[in-house]
């Protein structure tokens, strides 16, 4: 294409940009046509797709960021040929795929969902490392975001990763078009503010007039000539430019134009150019393999190990049996034992250092290039990403996500370090796993089954040794359970997960001494949860005992409930949880402190038998 | 103190780090050791602070980010006669002040809780703006932080925000000591890398030798001359700083020393000098009045409005009644509505951009210097700052923080907009407090009664307007409920909250057509619940169906049970909840794909009644 037809086919992207969000009375059509020229001159000269083979390894990857400019994205496939114009009128409406943030979820040509700002490049820079140093087919990324979300500090996080890592296969552009939804940016149109910045951060930066072709055309071929580093394009553009009423005004973020088809005349009409997209190289994927059957760490019943130590051990096996597995960490896999993966697959590790947003960022990348990544650190600290968690679940991602320390049972480190909402945050998630192993062997096994799981995994270990009690052979289904101790005399049900499994087995048999029979389920799949056994134990016993190392809200005892929610009769609960805020002390201390261990346990038993609350 | 002094001082508060640590059988010594001449030569000759006056207002205040170096912190306050050696040598100990990392619950010298890295300094911005914008005591704020915590992306966000404010009464002091929990840094020792950073970022950088205490003066004092931005001191330190046997190692985070006893020795012995810190200047602190009585709006029962316009009139109001309500908004106050205030209030009104870390941070800070915030964005957006949320309520901070556009009848804008796991997440967070009204008048109450409460105290408002049902002059107590409709007759309880109420008022009356009686209680307090209300309905009726514009974990439906949990016996209960991953459709469409309609409702309820599940 000329400069002319370049022209033209922004002008066509913001007609249809304009069209669409006429139709759906709803969206962003002034983001949209900031980035129109842009978007022309990627689509129809650097980037290299195949819409018919999505999954085409030789594929360059493009992420709109900016997620709201979703006009122009459908209107860029229209121009490509991968929709036709009857669907892009379906923006916004129940059941299109064009929704009003895009989804891998419903399109095979995004990569991953956005719409919360500040996460495609994050997400970018994993899809690029996956690229750099897994698959090495050549491909480019492409990053779009808006100059608002340049506030964010995930991008800085990436930023910092990208430079570090030599992305030199990632372009990121930058729609500086000086509005925000408010109202003006921070640094309007002062590019050299960000150039400073990405620079300073270890990238070319390239300032470019966003609204000439030719400008851009030589910027996109910069930065793909360029080596050693990533790219940054930081275009000066308008926001609803070519439109006078909107062009470059405040207070119109997110709003249909006022008069369509005024401005449709204005951009000059409807057209309908057709770009023939490059196609992408004739490239071998490597194919790593997939499945296998990991030799699996093996403990000793009675030995003292702790969860996390059988993590690291049955992540490396599993590397070790599956090519398709990486793991990442957030520089403390020395502490969560990824680095058990680490000094056995380096090629396959990723240090992401202290930046949980990125991490989770880099981990939703490797998934949609079909990589099954393993990103743990602190189950605290997995907070510092539950925005990147939500949204890699509205893109479907699958990755496997695991928390360290959790709970107050860490012990002298106190409150910042221990997870107690990571439960959850983790189930509210939609389409959710979560596992919360109380012993060696039973990690182990559950490591190697998320592999294969839809959707966000989430594991929760513990940092103290425990004592192994499942043998290796054992088996743990995800959504079963086990059932540790039973008799026809249990007066109650005691329900745990993880550490508190093994004072709940204390528990049980100092009560049993006293002539108290209770039931000791083994809760480790708290998502789901063994609807089988929680009603018979409630049928059995009529009263459950839930007793976890996590806030008293959306954890286990919550969990429970997911058993008896249709009506049916739902036994009595009660609920042993951290109700305070522990300070330091030894690890028991805690657990005594907050109420869970066994003594606290036999305790509640006893008041609830002397009372008569249980049969 | 003179040279040889202040070298003393710094060699005094390494030997009881190492002490304190060896005590403990736990700890950092090592990164105290690092820091421990940066933290001499601040306290003896730049710090402005009575110890015995921590609330004076013209203190300066000191944040010590890298939390986990808390044997120098509580050295420090030794060395400042502070606290006597005995207590010194509780560190970590069960009950003692002296957590392993330092939380202002229990040290009145503490301003914020840190030990989640990167949220020293953001939380510093906060102060430092409330000293610069609202008090004008001329106090200075001193933030020492780690280079490992640089990668966090809230950092980035906090230093774009420093230099945007013109923060010259901030310090950031970095202790480069090149390692990191697991190993190296990005950078190591290369100071240059992140003052070019930092520099690029508005923020007038020093280089200095983190071990000469002239030149650490030097900077301090330059620090403190430098105006119109912010000052970041980087200085070269080394790990372990003084025993060869640990120096600059790796491998040797956060543990003890191998031989305490030699190290002490190589270290010089034990030392008792005492610092006489500066006092502050008298200065007169500005009162804000802190009660009044708000002319809260005032709606018109049948009026169409949105719970978030009520908020923003509410928030308004009680800004002119109370001079210490400040607001915070990332860049949607024109969605929230927060806009109201930031037109009446400009002075009292902080715009945070698209940096949801950074306006929490900056609550957090606004809360220690005791104004009291009200802190918005999208509902879904404040996953972003759940590590931020998590850490306040480790501070107890009181904060309030407002979630707008939650739930999916936000409609077309699609589920990366929709606010889906905020009820789970503000839940579980110790303390907190959780409202979700559904109609304008309750909206204002919970606004004003927010203001005093402790704690985290979150509002989940909606996108849509709904009809207005409660009368201006109504009042709803915080861990109360309304009850809506009841009878004798009632089947069956619908729990509701926010947009559901009105679906289950609508349902409540189709059903009565049809002869089914069934009682709707609006809880609006979804923590606290109303124990008596749910208690007396399952009594009543037996059987509670919650339905809620949120996940199924951790929201409503959870959250009745916080009513059942005492061993009495459970109602049965049925949820009703957003199950599916929703995508672009209408606000109405929305509610009935997810099942939480009038409709759907009625169809759930019609079911249990003709099955015979309830009565």
């Amino acid at each position: 294409m000329n400069t002319r037809q370049l022209a033209e086919l922004g002008q066509q992207l913001r007609v249809d940009s304009v069209r669409a969000s006429a139709a759906a009375g709803s969206g962003h059509p002034t983001s949209s046509m900031s980035a129109a020229d842009l978007m022309a001159v990627l689509l129809a000269k650097h980037l290299r797709y195949d819409f018919e083979r999505p999954q085409h390894p030789g594929n360059d990857r493009f992420v709109l960021s900016k997620g709201h400019a979703s006009p122009l994205l459908y209107s860029a496939y229209k121009a490509a040929g991968a929709i036709n114009d009857t669907e892009l009128l379906t923006f916004r409406k129940l059941g299109s795929r064009l929704e009003g943030h895009p989804t891998p979820r419903r399109l095979p040509w995004v990569e991953t969902a956005t719409g919360s700002l500040g996460q495609g490049l994050p997400v970018g820079v994993g899809i690029a490392l996956a690229g750099k140093r897994l698959e090495r087919t050549g491909y480019r990324v492409w990053v779009l975001c808006g100059d608002s979300e340049l506030a964010e500090g995930s991008v800085w996080e990436a930023a910092e990763h990208a430079a570090y890592e030599h992305l030199d296969n990632l372009t990121l552009i930058v729609d500086v078009n000086r509005l925000g939804q408010r109202g003006p940016t921070r640094h309007g149109h002062d590019l050299d503010a960000y150039a400073r910045r990405f620079h300073a951060f270890g990238w070319h930066p390239v300032e470019v007039d966003g609204h000439d072709v030719e400008d851009i055309d030589r910027a996109f071929a910069e930065a793909r000539s360029t080596s050693g580093q990533p790219t940054v394009i930081l275009a000066r553009t308008l926001k609803g430019k070519g439109v006078a009423s909107v062009q470059d005004r405040e207070g119109l973020h997110g709003k249909p134009l006022p008069d369509a088809d005024e401005a449709i005349v204005e951009l000059g009409g409807v057209r309908d150019l057709r770009v023939q997209v490059q196609e992408p190289p004739a490239t071998r994927m490597l194919h790593a393999v997939r499945t296998g059957h990991p030799e699996l760490p093996r403990f000793e019943v009675g030995d003292e190990v702790a969860t996390r130590d059988a993590y690291g051990q049955a992540l490396a096996a599993l590397g070790g049996a599956r090519g398709d597995v990486v793991a990442l960490d957030g520089e403390v896999g020395d502490s969560t034992r990824a680095e058990f993966f680490a000094k056995e697959h380096p090629e396959r590790y990723f240090e992401c250092y202290i930046a949980e947003q990125q991490m989770i960022g880099t981990a939703v990348g490797l998934a949609a290039r079909d990589w099954t990544p393993y990103a743990s650190t602190f189950a605290a600290f997995l907070t510092r990403a539950y925005d990147f968690v939500r949204m890699a679940s509205v893109s479907g991602a699958g990755i496997n996500v695991v928390g360290s320390h959790a709970g107050a049972s860490i012990g002298q480190d106190g409150p910042s370090q221990m997870g107690l909402e990571d439960l959850a945050m983790f189930r509210a998630v939609y389409g959710s796993t979560v596992l919360y192993p109380c012993d060696a062997n039973q990690t182990a096994k559950l490591v190697a089954a998320m592999a294969d799981l839809d959707g966000i995994r989430y594991l929760r270990t513990s940092r103290g040794a425990g004592p192994v009690i499942y043998e290796p052979h054992e088996d743990f289904p995800v959504g079963g359970s086990k059932v540790l101790r039973a008799s026809s005399d249990d007066r109650l049900t005691l329900v745990a997960a993880g550490v508190t499994v093994h004072e709940a087995l204390k528990a049980a048999e100092a009560l049993d001494a006293e002539g108290i029979q209770v039931r000791v389920v083994d809760l480790y799949s708290v998502k789901p949860v063994d609807r089988e056994t929680l009603r018979e134990a409630a049928e059995d016993t009529g009263c459950l005992i839930t007793v976890e190392d996590h806030r008293e809200e959306g954890g286990l005892g919550d969990a429970v409930l997911d058993a008896f929610l249709d009506g049916r009769p739902t036994p009595r609960l009660v609920r042993l949880a951290v109700r305070t805020m522990p300070g330091s002390a030894s690890p028991e201390e805690q657990l005594h402190a907050a109420g869970i261990d066994a003594e606290s346990i036999t305790a509640a038993v006893r008041l609830l038998v002397e009372n008569a609350v249980v049969r």
